[in-house]
């Protein structure tokens, strides 16, 4: 079962792939939603499209996206849609920004799909059937048994914008990170994310999330070997909650926990 | 003679984009320099592809590079070379870096090229030859005419990383931009100067470079109609020196310095 959605799900990326990828070098229409973050009108026709082909193949799920209204949330299966995690850079036609799906299974994250179009990267796995980049295993993120003591200063972090550390209520947390830490880079969103699970980066905080930003990641990085920590979740109705969410590598995602106020 | 070096340095970065795409796929060497930025041996190979090409087509002309030694700096005509701009990047496998080729001519950059091999973008031009990313003539940067006010808090900005600004002296720059200004990304190296180029981001600060990281984007921005100010040279010797520069939409840029202690 959870493998056939997990090819369902590739199939149905490789066509938003195409929509895209052609829609991206064409103009576009965009404007900003009510809390001032940026939607154009490529993220809706992904959804819409995204949508169509789920009721086609499994009309019992469920359905959230970021853009249209939630469908048979109660179904024992619920796809997850971010249809363009990272618009701001759509928008300014900067290539880092990606596709997100996810299914959860009463209310746990199973399969998780990252595609970032003009990389030619999907990332995609669930539970028990490992995590893969394009067509290629990830290496494990497990460092738990490494015996060295692990080099901190010399991971990659990356981190959400300020912005979204600031909603959380722990700029300074984002402005002792960038100031103390040698390689701190802001690669945000589902880029980020991708890059976290292919092991590039050691960990990344990502902060004031909704759940269609963390499903993917909260699903491939523990298959992954690596450590998904939801360090605080703001508000109980899973849809409505904002997620202050640390992964990666599990030793870098606990000593980056440590620095948290 | 400057249209026939610009062809000659498209093909000579064709050859490089070549070896890097086939080289980043495999295990590459790399280590620390005196500096604590690091070369891999791709740099090194790189470079020594350029020196090769240039040394057969222009044996006349000098030769400045990140990691080899200078040849014939005092002839008219020079290139500079920086052979992989974002080392950081290619050593931890994120495809955020490139090459950068720039001629100039007693000691004025007049032909800049910027390829960013994993991303399939190639920025050329020159003075006189237009702009081009890829085979497109890239639109005007010019603001200076527009009637209305510029929204700035609209605009995307990049900066390099903070220990440049560190370096430079003026790490408050850096924090008050980021605390204050809701589209900062630090998007650095000749990346984030291509997406000044193509126009997706407003302006760039970037500090504490060396003549290699700058000599392309010194060439090719105020020929797209935009602002390359060079706030500061540290240092009078052009090879050790170090430059602040700040460029983009020429108002965009005013704004920026205007920000500066």
């Amino acid at each position: 079962m959870l493998r056939n959605c997990l090819a369902g799900g590739r199939s149905i990326l490789a066509e938003t792939r195409q929509l895209i990828t052609r829609a991206f070098r064409e103009e576009f229409a965009y404007r900003r939603k009510a809390d001032q973050s940026w939607v154009t009108e490529i993220d809706v026709a992904v959804e819409r499209l995204v949508r169509d082909r789920l009721a086609q193949h499994y009309p019992g799920h469920g359905v959230v996206g970021e853009e249209l209204a939630e469908q048979n949330r109660t179904a024992e299966f619920t796809w997850v849609i971010d249809p363009i995690d990272g618009t701001a850079n759509l928008r300014h036609r900067i290539p880092l920004f990606g596709t997100i799906l996810a299914l959860f299974q009463h209310e746990q994250p199973v399969l998780g799909l990252i595609d970032i179009p003009l990389l030619d990267k999907l990332y995609s796995g669930g539970k028990g059937l490992g995590v893969w980049c394009n067509d290629r295993a990830v290496p494990s993120l497990d460092d738990s048994a490494t015996a060295d003591p692990c080099a901190f200063a010399d991971e990659l972090i990356s981190l959400g914008g300020r912005s979204q550390f600031l909603a959380a209520g722990v700029p300074q947390f984002f402005d002792e990170m960038m100031g103390s830490h040698p390689y701190v880079l802001p690669y945000g969103d589902c880029f980020g994310h991708g890059l976290v699970i292919e092991g590039a980066f050691g960990a990344m905080a990502d902060f004031d999330l909704r759940v269609w930003d963390v499903a993917a990641a909260q699903a491939l990085v523990p298959e992954a070997g690596g450590k998904f920590l939801c360090w605080r979740q703001r508000g109980e109705n899973p849809l409505e909650a904002r997620y202050d969410v640390i992964f990666g590598r599990p030793r870098v995602v606990d000593w980056l926990a440590g620095r948290l106020p």
